[in-house]
């Protein structure tokens, strides 16, 4: 029997949209259960390490988004066929964990002088390096980031770009057309673009 | 025939550790290639991403760091014994990357303000959370982070502590005798044991 799936989070796309992405990949049935941030903060010592999103499977909490993610790329067939192939597709969720943090670290800073500076290095060094070998890769590999075929880094890629954008403050991937068309393709593909098409409208 | 392994690195301990721990504990042959920090910093773009460590596997180059630990880990057999396993494995890893995050984002801040106020958040928030969770985890487990046996998470944890100490400057560990216990259990492999005695001596 298919366990039984319940995604905690609050109600926004950002680190959550990944793995919905996969659930609706691959067909899964599962609870999508939306908290708001006063909840979390109110006790966020239910969740394993204080941590959201939160997976509960049959029960049990796991938590950490992109090992949650890579589980059930390996269910799917996302995951890579060999472990040089799950190599390259690690590496490449890692970068752009990288990537992302750039502007994480960036858009949650209180301080609002070291705010700015970081914003500055964000855009003016990181995004534009980031973005401009991510092009490269996915130019190099055939329209995808692993092997010139579909992985979960590229459904990654695709599932917290609005997160991204959102925190940038507009499409980073506009002026990256080998980038651009990686998430279109992504969105497209039919079990994704009905979620979207459904999902609840959110901010982030 | 195995393949031609060169680790490309600054003199360090640091986030190569692990790696060269795996090695040891495989018995596998490679070149412990270090650079000098003005080597690094005048060519960065060698490098994927502009990232170190590095490893050469028959000349291809690849990086990030736990990437190329996982992958070394299926190869040893310390990556788990079925998916639900790597997933405990995979959100311990994570875990510990979040966790020396804390000291990383302190220790390398080069405005003194901002650095004294992370610093501060790190030794009075975040570390005694995560090595007080980290403690419980590693006794929940029977002496190790997952399911009670030796994995490459704990190969990860013994082998950047001392780099996670040196940026702490003392040994966070002194009073979480549950995670001492499992970092000198690792350090007492010895296949491991040798390369601590052997390998060069270096400030972090």
């Amino acid at each position: 029997m298919a366990p039984k799936l319940k995604l905690i989070y609050v109600d926004a796309k950002a680190l959550a949209e990944p793995l919905r992405f996969l659930f609706a990949y691959g067909n899964y049935q599962y609870e999508d259960y939306r908290i708001t941030h006063e909840d979390f903060r109110s006790d966020k010592s239910r969740f394993p390490y204080n941590k959201i999103p939160n997976l509960e499977i049959d029960g049990k909490l796991v938590h950490q988004s992109m090992a949650m993610a890579r589980y059930f790329a390996k269910q799917v067939g996302l995951a890579g066929d060999s472990i040089e192939e799950e190599l390259l597709i690690d590496t490449a969720v890692d970068t752009l964990a990288d990537y992302r943090h750039q502007l994480i670290t960036y858009f949650y800073d209180t301080n609002e002088e070291s705010r700015k500076r970081k914003k500055e290095q964000a855009f003016q060094i990181f995004l534009p390096f980031y973005l401009g070998r991510l092009e490269q890769q996915v130019k190099d590999n055939n329209g995808y980031l692993v092997n010139g075929k579909l992985t979960w880094a590229d459904i990654v890629l695709a599932g917290v770009q609005d997160y991204v954008n959102y925190m940038a403050g507009y499409d980073l991937l506009k002026d990256y057309p080998a980038l651009k068309a990686l998430e279109q393709k992504v969105l497209g593909i039919p079990s994704i673009k009905a979620w979207v098409a459904k999902r609840p409208d959110t901010e982030m």
